[in-house]
């Protein structure tokens, strides 16, 4: 299914456009319009006269006489079919079905109808029962949701792909807040037409999108999903948690988004053959999105973990080696180098513990001379911003060898106000920034699985166009 | 041994403080002067002349004609044990030694020598190697770091003991970030005089203490370890997280605060045996200190999920079961009710998705039914702040609910700026909120779990004071 059209319109219509501030539709077209949307835009609405929001409105989405790439559907669910059979006519080349109250309320016969309609007309249909698609590059927003209570994210290289239309608003605005930016977000709700596997058939070539993160409920085609996940993550990253996965979840996802849930033994099986990095909650999406979209790709355990906190240079060595990694052993000239510019107080033995004094110079020492080290193969850097020798100038620090080293590397800054503001820093520059140092490692640990299923994939199902 | 004057002094000798604001001392008794400590204080500094940040000052501890409580003494390492002599004949009741240098940088001959001046005096001493007290009741300060980084904590029922500072200041940091209350905060380095058994054993006690939240590297005395466990988990619930779990990271521990570390297996063998609740990582220490800080003893696992978001509600129902706990099931009553209170396209089954326009009204409505529906043993509310119907009266109802009834209750509210101030206002009215319904699953099922290890134990170990 081409999707293109709908990823990239050049005009719009929004069906159920209105001038009634409290109607899904006026939200919609307010977005658009806020957005910078540079496309023709058309508001339809059977009631409508003159004027909504300033554009010009039409009663039909025939009564207008170019061509639209895209209808955003926002009218009650009885009267979708209708509606999408008089685009399909009016010759509409996509359509995006914003309404709710089809197969997960038990109205199964009103989303075959809308099936009916989408197969007559070729036409790609993204929903029911979702909230469509966000783009901040292609200045596409179809969520009905008031923009205030959203951060809205900055433009990247994260797709976010969402079943549920409520997990999905929520992660996109934990994603803005943590500083991603997005390529595209895509709720595809009920996917009566448009399914998982053709949205992972776009996003596999979409050159916007450096790391898939992925909230599913259900897969519909086995077979085909296992065909484009494979695909998919020969070419980029996919991190994927799946709704459902308990007996009792699979029944609430099915009155949810209807989806047939099947046992999660089997998509497990499936997501760890193939390359997923499966998520265990909402916050590994978050944590494993976050070293994906930043760090290069990791072909070794051995990971040096420098701090200015002894006990979270325990907590992290704990963190590793429960999660398989191991403590790097650094060369004799790095001890010796690294003895020459610590004082005597501090033990060079990795984890090293650089003091509650250590600052910037005592940081950029130690990451120049291990980052150079050939028995490292990434660095967890634990920086309390607490402590009295940690300023913006050991976050300086951080962000030079992060984003100027080849090696993969983390950040540990748990706290307050004081350390938010640093995190920040370091986050807006593309150095990831984690709460605890167990998190770190476990982010680690999926970026060094990924890198080495790729590295098999490619020897087993041939080559693709591997991630940075 | 007796901790009383050292938890309330009503004077202290800061040794080392300075007008040099570089210098601990002088951090350190800045503190005293910010908090507004209400007791003497006395600067000591070798080199003194006249007043420091415009107290008199005394070149020795003898000089100070009056009774001194507690000494905190911040001076190089290899002068504290004859600076600690003074203070034993000079009649120093009780002392904390910030300085580090012992034990864990191999001085081992330097510490026990502290050890003994201690033993000679029989004089409590905390430390050295450790940040000491903070209590915001009694005004109490003695951590060394600049005020400006660390949020600091309002008054309330946590008390945290961390044998490592940097540990320590983090999770103090991220507390009071939270909105915790702090009873008192203890650091106490190398455990070389007072040790974690000595500290729980007063905080057993304390009355001001509810939650005892701790990081362990390593118990010396373990049977009266087991003992003060059991009689302190007796009375209230007290959250672990032991550094050092992997062979790798005790050894990290043991050049840490030179800890003998023990196998994990049998620290956690301990740990579940007597009622402790483990956290495995600095995450879980506080989601766990939350929800027992806030919420009352739950003695069953039926759980009522509301939600204005299904695919959370999947979430957390695979939370539930994934931990052991179930969605309850509602009486026809309440379900009849349910039926009249929710609009047709609300499917009333729990999990509830009362959908993305839900308000306040909605919520009240559930909340009301379910929290008086006999088969519900705990609520989790999840609002998503993202929708259309959630605003500030949303968050005033979880508020009323949550702080009125008498079952424990947990929200949901994951997102970003708009979120986090509805967060807060939860939060600050004593209602715990998690960002993921996985992790609010987490919680409660700890609190389920010493609930029943309570009323186990009670039977076997005879009675305690309960908690809340």
């Amino acid at each position: 299914m081409n999707l293109e059209r709908m990823m990239h319109p050049k005009s719009v219509a929004i069906i159920g456009a209105s001038s009634n501030p409290d109607k899904v539709g006026h939200i919609i077209l307010q977005n658009y319009i806020d957005v910078g949307f540079s496309g023709k835009l058309y508001p339809v609405n059977i009631n409508a006269e003159g004027d909504i929001l300033g554009i010009k409105s039409y009663k039909r989405i025939n009564d207008i006489k170019n061509a639209v790439d895209l209808a955003v559907i926002a009218v009650p669910a009885a009267t979708v079919p209708s509606v999408l059979e008089e685009c399909g006519r009016a010759g509409v080349k996509s359509a995006v079905v914003v309404s709710g109250g089809f197969a997960e309320v038990g109205e199964i016969r009103l989303e075959e109808e809308l099936a009916g309609v989408a197969k007559k007309y070729s036409m790609p249909v993204l929903g029911p029962n979702c909230l469509g698609i966000m783009d901040p590059r292609a200045r596409i927003d179809t969520l009905f949701l008031p923009t205030f209570k959203l951060d809205k994210p900055s433009i990247g290289g994260v797709s976010f792909v969402s079943q549920s239309g409520a997990v999905g608003s929520t992660i996109l605005d934990l994603i803005s807040h943590e500083g991603f930016g997005l390529a595209r977000f895509i709720s595809y709700g009920n996917a009566t037409v448009i399914d998982e596997v053709d949205i992972l058939n776009y996003l596999a070539d979409d050159d916007d999108t450096k790391v898939i993160i992925f909230y599913l409920e259900g897969a519909k085609r086995g077979r085909d999903f296992i065909e484009i996940a494979k695909r998919t993550t020969l070419k980029k990253p996919v991190v994927i948690i799946k709704g459902g996965k308990t007996e009792e979840g699979a029944k609430a996802a099915q009155s949810h988004t209807a989806s047939l849930a099947g046992s999660y033994q089997t998509y497990e099986a499936i997501f760890r053959q193939f390359g997923f990095t499966i998520a265990n909650d909402l916050d590994e999406l978050l944590f494993f999105g976050k070293i994906f979209d930043t760090q290069p790709l990791c072909r070794g355990n051995r990971i040096a973990i420098i701090t200015n906190g002894g006990g979270t240079g325990v907590l992290a060595t704990d963190g590793l080696y429960e999660n398989g990694l191991q403590v790097a052993k650094l060369s004799s000239q790095s001890n010796a180098a690294l003895r020459k510019a610590m004082p005597p107080i501090v033990n060079i033995r990795l984890p090293m513990d650089m003091a509650g004094d250590a600052d910037d110079k005592r940081f950029n020492a130690a990451l120049d001379i291990i980052s150079n080290d050939p028995g490292v193969d990434a660095i967890m850097a634990i920086a309390l911003f607490q402590t009295p020798g940690a300023d913006s100038r050991v976050a300086a620090s951080l962000i030079h060898y992060g984003t100027s080293m080849k090696k993969p590397m983390v950040v540990v800054s748990p706290g307050g106000s004081y350390t938010e503001v640093h995190k920040r820093m370091m986050e807006s520059s593309g150095v990831p920034v984690y709460d605890s140092p167990e998190t770190a490692a476990k982010a680690l640990k999926a970026l060094i699985d990924y890198s080495n299923y790729i590295d098999n994939a490619k020897r087993l199902y041939g080559s693709g166009k591997e991630h940075k």
